[in-house]
């Protein structure tokens, strides 16, 4: 099959040679087409790598039920951990079926691989957890999903909840969240001990959930640091959301990059509308990995979101100030490049040898796609099309 | 004509009757349709009523030009402003051209009425409002435009510009406009007394852009306020963005918005990104009238931003970290009911006697319909479809 007249990011235009689901040449656009071949002709539309949603909650999206009303109480992280109990009590579909809903419809919009946090605690046990093994064996074709064992809440404050996420690892998690150690379980050291024990013992990667701010947050933030170099976890270890980076002076902040980049400790964000956004190009500069993710999709947490990462890049890029093509271009890079490397991705990119995964849409470049969001006219995977003008094809 | 079967905001059913382009009657769901009338049945979808941008800026757009990257050199207001000089200089459209194509796009997303900021500097002249005066008769049946005579480059360090905004209220401008006249005039008074001084004289309403923060920015509300009450001018002022309400403390905040209430000093936003958001609730728990308005589209200033007043408000709500249903209520209102009362849109809203115009989507609720911004299956004018499935009709 070759795929014809691609406009890749770079502005080149290509015919691309697809063998056994991979990129065997990419040939200028000049190239004779030859005879007998399949030709999926792209008419000069934008061929991107796959989008990679480098945090989604499978669980607890409620996606395809009637509306549900938010029902927190208050604004603080613990409030909504109250509230989405309640709501998980009544959800009226298994979160297999929800999350599924989910799938399809970030597949439609060109996401083909996805770290997704799933919800442990000492109620829940191991639950969530299967919900979300039966979601990524039912779409293990189509669609790479890492797991993240999370404790939402909590770890020290939720006894028993250690041995769970150890459990969760045996059954087919891939890393060991955790959860603002300080403003949730209220005690540093305890739950850094259970998270990077953990780690270290099953020899799994770390992804820490942290909301608080300021001065307290920075504090965690080395304290994290420090166990990923003291358990040799350098490059294996991401902090999700980190707003503290975003509430301290730029010094604090370019001070507090050096040693998570020093480290390997990476930082995801999504572009936060009610909290401050980590100085996402300043991490850059310092050396630290950052990338995308969703974060909540219309549940308990958030009414808002929709798992396009197109829109997630725009997103980040608004609340970061982006506005010329190089940080639009880099908003990109986060959610794909970038998150791929993070999630150790392998084979991906457009680069001969890697899996013929791709996304098209209509836009002159990399930054007006960005901007624009438009309609994604073919999903690609391993060479096949999975979704066309936004709608999966079966 | 009857639309029958559709479901109002207030979760009510009704099919309306509509006369000669007006709402003549909201009867029962249950009611017999009579025989030998027209009926559009919506089979229960959400009808809503027209979308109001209230801060647009018509003259800027690029839009339906091939991709422009952004010029600025800085991320000052001043940097901005010259960035844009550069970018009108090499524009390959006419103003009326591009600010039609957004007129287009805006109209198919819902949006019937607006208020549209036009430059107006002593190198400019009254060139681009003429250009939006082109727009504002072209498309004259379809949408009302409420011009604001906005100085653009300021007024006391443009020499001219004050007779030139005078000028535009006599060539058909509806208000007179501001700029930050601390940060880009330097000259708080002068500033001031030259536009009250044109609206006392002529009339007419004020919309000044206020991006000065912190205590100088507050200095200047206040200022604004007190200048509005000398002039006899309460209810027919604007602030637009007023990021100092964001970036003080709340007591502040309070204390600023009182004085605004009694004043009559109606605030604009429209969620910025990389700006600090005025606490929105806040103002209108103090009686300040707050609405929503798109800003920059695709232009000199962003690359973001499509008119879509749906999604304007989905990102008011996830900028002021709305979540609950009354929330996403109210970030409707802002570019809905609100926006068109301090328009002073006459004949708005889904009541008899009031204009036929209408927008249809596939929602359960207005917080729903926020959240999700669906595809809009229906907008209509004075009882006539005027757009289908986001598509004009012509």
């Amino acid at each position: 099959m070759l795929i014809a007249n691609a406009v890749l990011a770079d502005g080149t235009q290509r015919h691309i040679d697809v063998k056994g689901g991979r990129i065997a040449a990419l040939l200028p656009a000049a190239a004779t087409v030859p005879a007998g071949v399949d030709v999926l002709d792209l008419g000069g539309a934008l061929l991107l790598p796959p989008l990679v949603d480098g945090h989604i909650h499978l669980d607890k999206t409620l996606l395809g039920l009637p509306w549900v009303p938010n029902q927190s109480t208050g604004n603080r992280v613990a409030d909504r951990i109250e509230a989405e109990r309640k709501v998980r009590a009544e959800r009226t579909a298994p979160e297999a079926e929800t999350g599924s809903n989910l799938v399809r419809q970030v597949v439609a919009s060109g996401t083909l691989h996805m770290r997704s946090h799933v919800d442990i605690d000492n109620q829940l046990g191991l639950r969530n957890l299967h919900e979300v093994l039966k979601i990524r064996e039912r779409f293990r074709d189509l669609v790479s999903i890492q797991i993240v064992a999370f404790p939402q809440s909590g770890i020290v404050r939720s006894p028993g909840t250690a041995e769970l996420l150890d459990a969760a690892i045996s059954e087919g998690a891939d890393l060991v969240g955790g959860l603002d150690p300080v403003g949730i379980d209220g005690d540093l050291d305890g739950h850094l001990t259970a998270v990077f024990g953990i780690a270290e013992r099953r020899s799994v990667g770390v992804d820490i959930h942290l909301h608080d701010g300021g001065e307290a947050g920075i504090a965690q933030l080395l304290a994290i640091a420090e166990r990923t170099t003291a358990a040799g976890l350098g490059g294996r270890v991401a902090v999700s959301h980190a707003f503290a980076l975003g509430s301290v002076d730029t010094d604090k902040a370019a001070r507090t990059a050096d040693v998570l980049a020093k480290a390997g400790v990476a930082i995801m964000s999504h572009g936060p509308g009610g909290a401050p956004i980590p100085p996402l190009a300043l991490l850059h500069r310092h050396g630290v990995k950052v990338f995308g993710g969703s974060d909540n999709i219309r549940d308990a947490w958030s009414p808002f979101g929709n798992g396009d990462m197109l829109e997630r890049a725009m997103m980040i890029g608004y609340r970061a100030n982006f506005r010329h093509d190089h940080e639009l271009q880099f908003a990109f890079d986060m959610v794909t490049g970038a998150a791929a490397s993070i999630l150790g991705i392998e084979d991906y990119g457009i680069a001969v040898g890697a899996a013929a995964d791709f996304v098209v849409v209509e836009a002159g470049s990399v930054a007006e796609a960005v901007a624009t969001r438009p309609r994604r006219k073919l999903v690609i995977k391993s060479g096949k099309i999975v979704a066309k003008d936004g709608v999966p094809v079966v």
